[in-house]
C-alpha cells in the first residue's frame, strides 16, 4: 500500500527533484480516461518522468501521490497534448475510461487510481477563490489550493464527497432498482449524497424513504470505497426494509423490484439483468447477499 | 425528525410565501454563535419571520431545513445586523457558540442545529464559481449555488467533508492524546479528515500512524454525527492497537497515554483530565469504552 507520506507534501525542493528522478513513476490521465498496463493484474502503468518530457508535459502541474518500495509517485493530466503527440504513451498501456472498467480492481490498485483520480479533477475544478473570485494556486503537492489575492489569502482543501450506497432486503429478497441514466437491463441497490447536517444513517433512511418509500427495520455498516466520479467516498450498507410496499418516486428512480436469489441468476444469465461493475462496492454488496442463500435472516454481509 | 422535503426546495413560489408564513420557524445563527431556547432539552430558539422582519433581516437569504409536524424551518444568519438591534431575539433566548455547547444535544436538535450552520457556512464562503471566478447566486433554497456566467453556469453543491475518529484501546487500556491548540487538561481520542482516493479504514490506519506510529489490529465501525465546524461528517470507529509503543508526531499530536479507565476516572474528578463535551462522538465512544468495565477483549462497543 501506498505511503502517503504527508510531511513531504510541503518539502518543494523534495517534490521538484522527486519529479525528475528516474525511478519516479506517474499515473496518467487524460480527462476521464486513465492509461493502464496491459497485463493482469489491473493497475495504471507507471510513465517515467523522461517519457513525459518527451511529450512536452508540464510536470510543475504533476500530483505527488506517495512512496512504495522507495519509489514516488505523481499524478498528472495530459488531455491538453494532442492525442497524435500521446502516441509514445500508447505503446505503454491502453486508455480506458475508468467508470467504464467492468472487471474487479485490487484494492491498492483503486485506491492509486481514484487519488490520482480525484485530486486532479479537484485542482482542474478549483481554478478560482470560491470567497473572493481571485485565481488560486497550487501548494503542497497538489493538496491545497491558495488564493492569490492578499487580503483574501483563503486556503482550500481537497473535496471529499460521502455519499451513502445500501442493498435493501426483505426476507429472501433483495431490492434492486434502475435510475433513467442507467443502460438498458442494468440495475442496483439505492444510493445517494449525504446531506449538510446527516448522519450517515439518517442519509440512508432518507435516501430509501425518497426514492422507493419504505420505512428501515435495521440498517448496518459494511463498508467503503472511494468512488472517484469525481470525488465520491461511499459507504455502503445492508438494511432489512420493515415492509415490502415500494412507491418508485419515478424521478431519481424510474422502476424498482424485489428480486429472489433464483430471478437474480436466472435473469444474469440470460442477460436481460445486468448487475453494476465488479469493480464497485454496489457488486460486493450484492454478491455477498447472493452467496448468502437460505440465511435470510442473516443481518451482516 | 425533520422531513428535509427536497422535492419543496426548488418550488420558488412555496418557498417564498413559506418564509413569510405566521407558522414557519428560523433558526438563527450570527456567524458561529446559534441563539438557544432557555429551557431544556437543548434546542435552538424557533424565530418567527415577523420578529426577523421587525430585526430588517432579509428573509431572501433564508435557508429551507425543512418540515416537522406541519411547520416550515429556515436557517438565516443575523451577524450582518448591529448587536445591539438584535436585543429582541437575545429576548427569546440565549446567544451560545455552538462549539462551546458542553451538555448532551439529542440527535434531531443536533441534526437541525448542524443542517443549519453547515448550510450557511458553505453559502456564505461559496459566493464566486471556483471553475471560472464569476459571482454565483443561490438555487433550491441553499442546496446549489449557480455560476452567473452563462458560458460556464456551473453548477456548485454542498460541501461536507468526511472525517474519521478513533478510540484505540490496547488490553485495559485507551489511548488519549491532546492537540497542541486543546485548552490545558483536555484529551481526546485521534482524529482525521478522510484524503481523496481513501476509504474510511484507510484514513483510520493512515491518521494513527502518522500521528502515533501505532499498527491496528482490529478496526470496527461505530457510528457517525454531522460536526458543523463548520461542515465536517464525523465517521467514529473502535480499533485495538498492535502494539502499545507509540511515537507522538509533536505536530498534529503534542502528547498521548495509554490510560486504564481508574486513571481516567481519577484524573477527570480530581480535574487534571477533562474529556471532549457530552455533545461529540469523541465522548461517546470514550464513555462506551468507560462503562464496560472488564471486558477489555470485547470488540464493539
Amino acid at each position: 500500500m501506498m505511503d502517503r507520506s504527508e510531511s513531504l507534501r510541503t518539502d518543494a525542493r523534495w517534490i521538484a527533484a522527486a519529479k525528475r528522478d528516474a525511478s519516479s513513476r506517474f499515473v496518467v490521465y487524460a480527462g476521464t480516461d486513465v492509461y493502464l498496463r496491459d497485463s493482469l493484474p489491473i493497475g495504471p502503468v507507471g510513465v517515467t518522468a523522461r517519457a513525459l518530457e518527451e511529450l512536452g508535459a508540464n510536470l510543475d502541474l504533476a500530483l505527488f501521490l506517495g512512496r512504495e518500495n522507495g519509489v514516488a509517485w505523481f499524478a498528472i493530466d495530459v488531455a491538453a497534448i494532442a492525442p497524435s503527440e500521446r502516441s509514445s504513451i500508447e505503446t505503454l498501456g491502453r486508455r480506458v475510461a475508468l467508470g467504464a472498467i467492468q472487471d474487479p480492481v485490487g484494492e491498492d490498485a483503486w485506491a492509486l487510481l481514484a487519488q490520482a483520480r480525484s485530486l486532479l479533477a479537484w485542482n482542474a475544478r478549483y481554478r478560482h477563490c470560491p470567497t473572493c473570485g481571485a485565481p488560486m494556486e497550487m501548494r503542497s503537492a497538489g493538496y491545497v489550493r491558495a488564493c492569490t489575492n492578499a487580503e483574501c489569502g483563503a486556503l482550500h482543501f481537497p473535496r471529499s464527497d460521502p455519499a451513502i450506497i445500501v442493498r435493501v432486503t426483505y426476507e429472501d429478497r433483495c431490492l434492486l432498482a434502475r435510475q433513467p441514466a442507467y443502460r438498458p437491463g442494468l440495475y442496483s441497490i439505492l444510493a445517494g449524497f449525504v446531506e449538510p447536517g446527516e448522519s450517515l444513517e439518517d442519509a440512508v433512511r432518507r435516501e430509501v424513504a425518497e426514492e422507493v418509500g419504505l420505512c428501515l427495520a435495521h440498517v448496518a455498516y459494511v463498508g467503503s470505497q472511494p468512488w472517484p466520479f469525481p470525488t465520491s467516498l461511499m459507504v455502503g450498507f445492508a438494511a432489512e426494509a420493515a415492509c415490502a410496499e415500494i412507491h418508485v418516486d419515478g424521478r431519481e428512480i424510474e422502476s424498482a423490484e424485489w428480486m429472489t436469489r433464483s430471478v437474480v441468476g436466472t435473469r444474469s444469465e440470460n442477460g436481460t439483468l445486468i448487475l453494476p461493475s465488479a469493480k464497485s462496492i454496489a457488486r460486493r454488496l450484492i454478491d455477498a447477499w447472493l452467496l448468502r442463500a437460505g440465511s435470510a435472516t442473516d443481518r451482516h454481509s
